[in-house]
């Protein structure tokens, strides 16, 4: 992967839609050029095929919850009960972190009642110690393709520091 | 919005990709309908095509913090800290909520150097009172596609709860 | 029920009297009507007629303490712990919350006395694992007819969002 | 007041309604001292009579909250702070602590968007320092009518200790 | 007890020795009532004659430290561990409280290690689940006769409220 | 001040009054050598003679509160809000700690309007920015002769280590 | 730096002294090797020649406190805050955090005096706002040569990951 | 020890080499005393020989971690719970506490696997019940030789307090 790779990746990020002939325009990069190094990049398993993104508050998933997760102290525990977290419907989000709480949990529901099933799920692993559940009252930000995050210049540094 | 709509979505999102023949296959809905019906959500908003999915710790970008971010109390400040948070480069997703921390920032970093600079980025907003940023350990589950964490019947419920 | 009785609810609220009389006089609405509705209301389980309010600081009853409760985390034991607490001599709200405390309990006593054998009651329930408890200096609001606490507008709203 | 004019009243709270019959039999009070001493009790401002009780969940206001809330630190700024959060729509009770927190406060909702207007109304109350909102998952108890909280000896002993 | 003898034990506290000649003096009381007022005060056991004051700097104890003690939650416990942490050496005082913390120690020391030897036997003690222990930094105030911290006023009153 | 004087305070401490004759039999040291020594103490100001212990629940004084103050940190703050802290009616112990805390006070009273009293009394303290008061539901152990704490060997090791 | 390097280093660390001739016997490096190694690792600022170690404990520094220290929030304060607790007499380590506590402060005293003057000096730097000061019981593990802590794998990984 | 061994030791540690000759000129101590007293210091076990001070950064080793540690509490836990957290590799300093965290642990690393690592071990340590381990930003100050903190005069009252 190279500074051109990134340049191309950045600028469908920009646009919205891998369109080569937008990017060829946009960067001066042949279209050829563009499509092969797609291509590779897919090859790789750097990138990916992209779905719909989905406007959840439409279909009626407006509420969003964080909930912060204890668990037991003990060998390993954290890949088993972090599984467990993530098979819980509605879940959408599992961190593991280095701070006071050990995961960080976020979730999207339809109503207080999906809530209550959440927090009943939670008290079905034994390895829970305890939980504290946040409501979002505002998502100001979540951007569903990071490379919006970041400049080009930042990007094309990680693959050719110098 | 309807039971057919969810399903042909739900779908896509399982089998991954938004082949109209395969999800003919899959659920008898006719190849004519699914493009017919893909066409009206996209034109009300409710999906977007989506982008590629990049695998950010292929480009170096392989830590995430996760900040709470308490902020000065006053009227309105939400949402003109949270726009501030939302433009800091590397963050991405910022959530207000209802508990004892304010703000809930994510972000993508490639090294310490970077992780600094954003410290030097939050000290930078006059209304941020206190920060602490906490280093992810492990992501176990960061699905791009909410769809999939949810059960079909669950989805169905909520356009028709009957 | 529609915009119709909530009003007249509302106005009892306001007035302090369930009396038909005053009801059509603040409303324009039959006394009729107004006894008609009522009537159905109570039918339909949406009011009850209520009993006296007691003035507790009157009959010796002037300490207020809040308890936040934590107790063991394991699948529905908030049901049983929760009906534990209610049964305590002197607890009149127990509220599970989704925030750091699992439980918050509301209790009214006459002496220090009583509060010592609250926390001796909370001992008794194996369940539980700590308890903080605080003490209320003033009471500043408690209203016991919570429709006093909106605006007519904001509780038509409710039945006829328009 | 003395034991019998307690007696009274609880034996009202337990039969549900202040029927001057019912608690003869149930007392062996004859309904002429129950009538005269009621009157008096009222007189006395002890007891005043009910309104409806309203079932909130089934006018749709199905969210409780609990906030606690700090504020500035001056001279009697509790009495002032206080007043203004209990004239925020939907505040219910509002409690001045001697604990960590300065105020708890419940208040009840219809929806999440309520709630955000919750929050910004603490935004606009200068004095308030910092607030953290939990969602109550269930009101397990919540006993308008005290009395039903203790047990007959208890209420005696506080007005005739010996 | 009356407000006469709260004047005589509350001059006593003034003038720092039990003399009736100066409290003759003071307040116009004379001596034979003192001394008749004092005795009887002994019997009653409201007043005991005191010790010499110690200076603890003087004898090298000069650590103070204040520890938080949370204990096991169980039926009673708190008279048992609170009797365990009264009997270590150099334990002043041990307050069962109703906030976050179970109990509250202070003790005196005359070295780290001292303070080393307090740790070692609240780990000895197996209900004993968490210990925070401050040191303080100077003792602004410790007043041995606690009648010197109220006005003779709320003193009298307190016998003879009207 | 050597072994023989802590031997002679010790042995007072035990038996509970300054008796020549009793500690004569108690230590063989000879009464005349007693009395000199205690007299060389008092000289020192070493001890002290002490006053009535009162019996607080028996005048009515028998609530307890515990303070937790913190204070705006500036240059030598502690020692004017120290004393302000003293000056407070019914304060009894005022330490400045190491810890979170900045002071932790120690109070008794006779009433709820008191301790409502207490809190007003910090609110006009204006470098205090918050406090937080918990009250004790039992003293299990508040030694005014802290010589008992101590075992004899202890104390002597205090003057004599080797 | 290469694997070579490493050995030699930690050989040192290991036994203790830089002594080519011990390195010599238990590596098989030449000993004209080692020293023209570290005379190069020298020039490069990799190593410096080390001081004597001092056991405080026997100049009589046998206190040791750890500072949490909050600062206000402002543009790149904490170069200069950190700089400041930096000239504090006494203080050895100073961290900024990306943690609840802005800054980690290490110190070393020979009496509770000296720490009152830490307290004093960290009042007197106007950007804090808040510090609490733990004193260390135990010190268990304070190794002055890291390369101890590590096992050759570990650090020849480092140089070469292969 | 006395002071003028305090003076030629202080003096090394500033002018960063233990030279008899730079130490005669700065301090008017003939070499001889100073190799004579060095000697004796060494003898005492009160100086050792300091080895190589290694550039953690310039080696990889840049990332600097410190982890809170509350352990079970239970009779002398600390010593052997403390001996295994010093055992991990990467481990450096590791304090008991007085306060609200058992143990203190600084340790440094190379990436962000290492901490992943230095969790596992936490996890496999069964006393332990809870981490929080924090990022180090920036080590503003880790000064090796612990003289250098101190003013020379304070280091002379120490062995020579009048």
């Amino acid at each position: 992967m190279d500074e051109r790779d990134i340049k191309i990746i950045k600028k469908i990020a920009e646009i919205g839609e891998p369109s080569p002939k937008a990017i060829e325009e946009a960067t001066g990069i042949p279209k050829s050029t563009i499509h092969y190094r797609l291509e590779n990049l897919r090859e790789e398993g750097i990138i990916k095929d992209g779905l719909f993104t989905i406007d959840l508050e439409k279909v009626g998933l407006n509420l969003t919850v964080i909930t912060e997760v204890n668990a037991e102290y003990s060998e390993e525990y954290h890949e088993e009960v972090g599984q467990k977290l993530s098979d819980i419907e509605g879940v959408n989000q599992v961190y593991f972190t280095a701070g006071d709480t050990d995961f960080i949990v976020i979730a999207h529901f339809a109503s207080r009642e999906m809530v209550e099933d959440l927090i009943s799920s939670y008290e079905r692993i034994d390895e829970i110690e305890r939980t504290s559940t946040n409501f979002v009252i505002t998502t100001i930000k979540n951007e569903r393709t990071p490379f919006r995050d970041f400049e080009l210049d930042t990007l094309t540094d990680l693959v050719d520091p110098e």
